[in-house]
């Protein structure tokens, strides 16, 4: 059936985060014929600890008129490293610049890695994980229920670069901060793919696009212009970026479309543990000089013109549901 | 009260393994009036594949007599790395030398991580982890229920070595095949205490011990002598000792003596993992040249009089019970 | 003066090797009204064996017409890796692709180092070094003689990328065979410039160019079309590249012109020395994030038509001289 | 010939520091019928800076009346690594305890790299080099200068551990301080013999030997008093040793008499070079774990008695000879 074939069984796992946000808005108002049947959303540590991370998340699929969705609160540190987060980005909330009101549910009480093993397990088909933030949560859920692994369509997520970095000289921020998880994830022999910082920093934010957000009018619309005014006022302090690069949605759309729209090639990716210089690259051996056999698709490019379309078309859809 | 003093609420982690079987059979017979309160015992990959070991457990607890301790299975694999299993010493099934008799029950279907938060969370008291095996299911334990931390009384492993090692030049086993997981325990902020190969190696079952088991009598003994014999043999084989060392013995009376008898002191302990020349040492600050906090208890010497005594005695209620 | 600002007094330690081969031409025939005054050339092992690099160059140099310059013989392995040569792209002598008639004189038997020190030190004005092979033979010259560094006016040399490399994922040869000489050299305070692959992958030997070179007729003419035909085939078979990198002269013209036609930063540029996965990375922190004090020029990009202009009239006036 | 066997052509290249100095009095006087033909001293970076480290060589060789042996300055930096200084043990002057008068020559202006060179390739016989500082100057040797291989009987050096360090967790200090060299000396083929801490550390002078040296009497023993009144207050404060070891002297010993009296193994040693936490550790395989190749005698135990007989005798002769 045409249909099923458009349809895709996601698990969420972010730690909003703006960018983080509006990948979930695109999950939750994917382009038709698309549609995605979000299973959950469970947050981890990252651009803020988990519990504000958590909190986010809940507050912002409020504000995008999407009620349905559980989020679980996942792990609160890295695996063996210690927690670093990201409030010069993302303000002392993880998603400053907007003060949302209180949501009507809270966080569910079960652990993020529980709940992922009950949902996926239990789901008919298989599940695609779309990962915006670090990938302890994953990485534990692979560990402790290995039984999943047949029920995991494939895992997509935004982070690695093959070159320069954005929080270390050759380290993009969600391997950084948890080296080991990524190693475990990219391990796996599950069907791995990677929106590095490539792709990513293509993914720029212009006034164009913040204008067509604010003549969408109402106070949804008002919302997104004031988180990503805010977001784009720290890319600029911080990295000296003029428009800020949306990270997660793009990894998100390479979930949604299966990769269609993307450049990507299949080759040998090491996560760095070893080193201090470097802990956290992803060295990415694209002509497979080693010779090691390929473990991750990775994107190199993708439809940019098609990306904001439909990234675009999705605020417009929660302007239009959210309760804000 | 003196008798809630002697009494040890414990849940044992190993990878049986012959030594382990001996720490088990310790600490299903201490000597009084110290009290054992065995809450469950898992199995970890190490000696052996975590299948194999944990049949071991439930056949070895089974010729002891104890009926009521529940056996669960953990993790197939290390946190980071590949698996590495042992059986130059401990033969393909991990026990060789004695073919057992099916034990009445299995192994639980509960995976060991879920059973330990559970039965420690549980529990009315304090618990003390004693780990013989490598420190994966402990690892994930901590990582994914740090709420059991505060019901922890401390964690008892065999493991590490301040100078040279057993199966690389300053590596000893259980913290080499998963040195991650080592890290997680060690930085735990639990107390944490370590009985590495400087005291173990002291623990040498001469021929005299045999002897002594020997002229026990009956089937359960003949069984002990089985095994030893084996365990002696490959330990000769592979390591050219002529008495092979009980290892984890030595850490179960360490954990149910709570230290009683033995030489300690807490020291900065940090595991390598980056080094591909010792990955899995346990860098082993004596004398405080680095000036960081000391977080593990490690012992340098016991009392090994006293420790053969509660040994022979507990292998000698152990027969009295087998059904073997 | 205008003139003595036109002039760079240079050493060259080079490892010939068909691109540094054409960096050698460059320095005899640099564009008017620049004069390079050769204090001498030292060749170190790298694309073969240092008694072979050093014959290449003596072949070479007098391939070029150039008699009154002096070969030294350097290094023949790294500081503390073993040593590792690259014959398949430079063939089994180094220079594969025409057969040299014996020079009339030589390799001096002087070490490398030592004679670099003295003509160094015993030269009038400051010295620039251009570097076309790993850095082993100038890392020992400032380690034993650390009193010529203010004698140095530069050292400039071809070698590490700053995203992919080519004989790692993400390491370039001349720094990956010597790391540590590397890290020796960019951290002896020295105005150090790095041309880097981003840059060389830039100056692709079209068909065009091999005509032009083909045109100019006569014995030369022909032994460099033979060499570069040689050259082209391998960099194709090995990297699949349809135009082989004349890497060095890159190198060489950024010493030649002491920048000028090159976009450049200064930056914090570290050696890694210590992972198994990218040991010779040369990593580049482009936007400071580590905050460390900048320690090498590291040139992003040159103006490729003045350096194809300034390197085929090398090579016609070459020509012109050659007693081929 | 007898007496040829006994006869030792020594070159010594160390860092004195205290025990240094009473290395350099047992070289100077070694009990008959041992001869030995003191080819030159060398300093290093280590204890202090090689200026004060030279300059303390002179002061001690003419407080010993040995006027006819020349004093070279080597490196004055490890080759990769920042130069680091002991003056918590030797003081500021890196001998301190005792004013030395002005001797009568100075430090020769050759480099101690060269002369080494020079010296030992000139030598009739193979020399054996006795080391009781770094490596550094060694491993250049070695590096810039090949060709003295097979003239190199042996190369005797005090450093390394098999288990605890004194600098460094698992560290010894003239290893640690330079691992680059001491991994290059280790890999140099050649009859590399180490004598680590676990020896020096039995050879601890006692009260009983200070008094033995005190009822010399005369200047020279008031100064070697003085000197070990110092090094031993150090060396209570700092490690709290009660009576400090003279390491250096017991490498000495072992290069004077050819390892007799030593106890010693063959062994596979490995320089950690990459580690964080043991950059620095002599990773000896002593049970051949790894099954490499063994590349170094380890000496594990010496005859004390015998030291302490021929150290005192030295020290007595230097007395008698002393123009102190």
């Amino acid at each position: 059936m045409e249909s099923s074939k458009k349809r895709v069984d996601m698990w969420i796992d972010c730690d909003p985060g703006h960018d983080d946000c509006f990948g979930l808005t695109l999950a939750c108002y994917p382009p038709p014929p698309i549609a995605v049947n979000l299973l959950g959303v469970s947050t981890v540590h990252g651009n803020q600890t988990v519990d504000k991370t958590a909190g986010n998340a809940l507050n912002w699929l409020h504000a995008c008129g999407v009620e349905d969705v559980d989020v679980y609160r996942g792990q609160a540190a890295p695996l063996v490293r210690k927690a670093a987060i990201c409030p010069e980005i993302h303000g002392e909330s993880g998603l400053d610049g907007f003060a949302f009101p209180q949501p009507h549910k809270g966080v569910r009480t079960e652990k993020a890695v529980m709940a992922m093993a009950d949902r996926i397990m239990g789901n008919e088909g298989k599940v695609t994980i779309a990962a915006t933030g670090c990938l302890t949560n994953i990485a534990l859920l692979l560990t402790l229920f290995p039984e999943v692994k047949p029920q995991v369509d494939r895992i997509v997520m935004m982070g690695g670069a093959m070159g320069l970095g954005n929080t270390g000289p050759v380290m993009e921020w969600n391997i950084q901060i948890d080296p080991e998880a990524a190693h475990i994830v990219f391990e796996s022999g599950l069907d791995v793919w990677m929106v590095p910082l490539e792709v990513t920093h293509k993914a720029l934010l212009t006034q164009e696009h913040l204008q067509t957000i604010k003549q969408m009018g109402g106070p949804f619309s008002s919302c997104c212009v004031s988180l990503l005014t805010f977001f784009s006022s720290t890319y600029s302090r911080v990295f000296a970026f003029d428009q800020p690069p949306l990270h997660d949605p793009c990894a998100m759309w390479c979930a949604i479309s299966k990769g269609k729209g993307f450049t990507h090639k299949k080759i040998r990716v090491d996560i760095e543990m070893a080193s201090s210089l470097t802990a956290g690259q992803t060295v990415c051996d694209f002509f497979n000089l080693t010779h090691k056999t390929p473990n991750v698709q990775v994107c190199t490019d993708m439809d940019l013109q098609e990306f904001w379309r439909v990234m675009l078309e999705a605020v417009r859809r929660a302007a239009e549901r959210s309760p804000l």
